[in-house]
């Protein structure tokens, strides 16, 4: 089946959903070969400034996947749609999935955040920092995300194959909204959907700034007005500062370790997840499988910081959960929060919904 | 080049070093091309119960390296010389780099564990757990790893492809060694080696077993007897039992986290290497770069352990490191004991070395 979408077609957030159905039309597309890979050549109707992607000059042309090749390009990443969606494949790896033998939430965490510096890496504006464009560089001016949302159909199993999509578009003036989704390569099922805003900081002052016009002109020939996850499907509550009287559970003296470093010599926004999963109890944690989860980060984290972890849970029924299809279904909603020990300053919010592993179906 | 290596030529560990300079000679080997990749026969007199291998007939043959494609086996794995050696490619990732922009330690030990894993999925003779074989599988017995000593030339950095190579022999009358080269991918050089000794052990009793007969069978086909390191270059003396009174630093507390465990329910090997790197001082950790390490595996960690971390760090001169070709070189040993807290049982001890990252080259 041909996996190529037409970028120019005018999608909107709300008919991501139906996106897939439209997926092999053949308006204006010519057949050429090239290479080993198979190309379509579509007239792009599209302004931009960005001549080069992959060190080729671009022209509105998309390559195709062909099946029975798996190259460089798919391991490396490639542009999927013009210079708008960026893919790249991952095999899960041993090391990577937990205790139930399927992938971690930090490690599709992980997944996430390579396809996305690799977008940028590829994408010909990059700076020399970590996602950072030229313009932003030179400012001195770094990405922080400020929300993130995903959910999982599937977790993977070591060996499986997970092909990754992500793009990125404006949220309000000064953010920028980053999509990504999910496919297991074999069925071509997607799997998970993720969501994340970013805002613009200064590296030195650490605080936050507006999106100077120079960057915005790097990043709107980028942008793509498509959704992963659809309107009435997100998470947009925001999530109440959990207390000492709600908590069901504190974990205190959470130390970061020198491995949690990453090369921005901040503690990695992945790691937080594995502190939020400290305050969790056990039986939780094998019992049930993270379905979806909201993460607010509200403050940067350094290695000489404590933290603690607290989480409440609250079992909710199907009436609250309005697309569950399972009348047994016993889930949970987790809220959690990452602070300072001390000064009990916000770090992180979390809001996690849990599907006990009976319900969830082995393979897709 | 020729990447290929001739299984059949009787090279012993010790001439391991020269093996390279062999690389791509001809002697009795046939050209022929077939599907993408480029194929040697090699008329083999090996002796082999083993027919199957990557889920086809195997004769005797090895696939050669095409520099120009990268494709599915490259990314998968694949026995790179007949049975015995088997290879898998990764790229550096984002979150796989630390705060010196290049590949932990830990990031290493991952790889060197996922190829090892591959490889014994790959073999044919894979039982049900994590790199046990059938035989083994069915008598609960798991591998455990007693030893592992690791030499690094140059660390990657995101982005970068490096190779792997593993292959295992027989490590006295009841043990298995298992050795791996990495290799940087452009430049074709070796830029690590490691060897490791494995016993085997019983899954319910947590005893340490002889090697059945039927298990030793299942192996023998697949042990060539060739060494990563040269035995003049390995080290092989034991690592004394640090004490409170000479460890320079105690690190106390280190509690596993859930995401420290492992698909068998264990705290992976390869993240005691963090908690070593814990009793660091942060200096070391920023100025030095470990050049080789010896893990010397003693007892089983499981969740509930709390666990200690000690070292004690001598600076050396260049006398004591013989084949040290920098003057002004200024370089550490590091002895380290990981122990239960209140028993104070050995977990494991360790002893390092480390470079002054003045002193290694940035690019080889």
């Amino acid at each position: 089946m041909a996996l190529l979408q037409n970028a120019a077609v005018p999608f909107n957030r709300d008919s991501f959903i139906s996106l897939e159905k439209h997926e092999g039309f053949g308006g204006g597309w010519k057949l050429r070969p090239r290479r080993r890979n198979l190309q379509l050549v579509l007239n792009s109707s599209t302004n931009t400034n960005v001549e080069t992607i992959n060190g080729k000059k671009v022209n509105g042309v998309c390559v195709e996947r062909d099946t029975n090749l798996m190259n460089h390009e798919f391991l490396l990443g490639r542009f999927a749609e013009e210079r708008f969606v960026f893919r790249q494949a991952y095999v899960i790896r041993s090391y990577e999935i937990g205790p139930d033998q399927t992938a971690t939430m930090e490690t599709l965490m992980n997944l996430l955040q390579e396809t996305a510096l690799n977008h940028v890496a590829k994408s010909g504006v990059a700076g020399g920092g970590f996602g950072a464009t030229r313009e932003m560089s030179l400012r001195k001016l770094i990405w922080v995300v400020t929300r993130i949302h995903a959910q999982i159909d599937k977790y993977s199993s070591w060996g499986d194959v997970v092909e990754i999509d992500t793009w990125v578009d404006a949220a309000g003036k000064n953010g920028m909204r980053r999509d990504w989704i999910i496919r297991d390569y074999k069925s071509q099922k997607i799997i998970t959907r993720a969501t994340s805003t970013w805002a613009i900081m200064n590296r030195e002052t650490r605080r936050l700034s507006k999106i100077p016009d120079e960057v915005r002109q790097e990043l709107q020939p980028f942008y793509l007005d498509r959704a992963a996850i659809a309107t009435e499907n997100m998470d947009t509550q925001s999530i109440h500062k959990l207390s000492d009287q709600i908590a069901n559970r504190i974990r205190t003296g959470l130390a970061p370790r020198w491995s949690d470093m990453d090369a921005n010599q901040h503690v990695n926004n992945v790691k937080y997840i594995g502190w939020i999963l400290e305050s969790m109890p056990v039986n939780v944690l094998e019992d049930y499988k993270m379905k979806n989860i909201t993460l607010e980060y509200r403050r940067e984290c350094r290695q000489s910081n404590v933290l603690e972890s607290l989480t409440t849970i609250k079992p909710i029924t199907k009436q609250e959960e309005e697309d569950d299809d399972d009348d047994d279904a016993q889930h949970l909603e987790c809220t959690s929060l990452l602070r300072m020990e001390g000064s009990h300053a916000d770090i992180v919010r979390a809001r996690s919904l849990w599907h006990s592993k009976k319900q969830i179906s082995p393979s897709l």
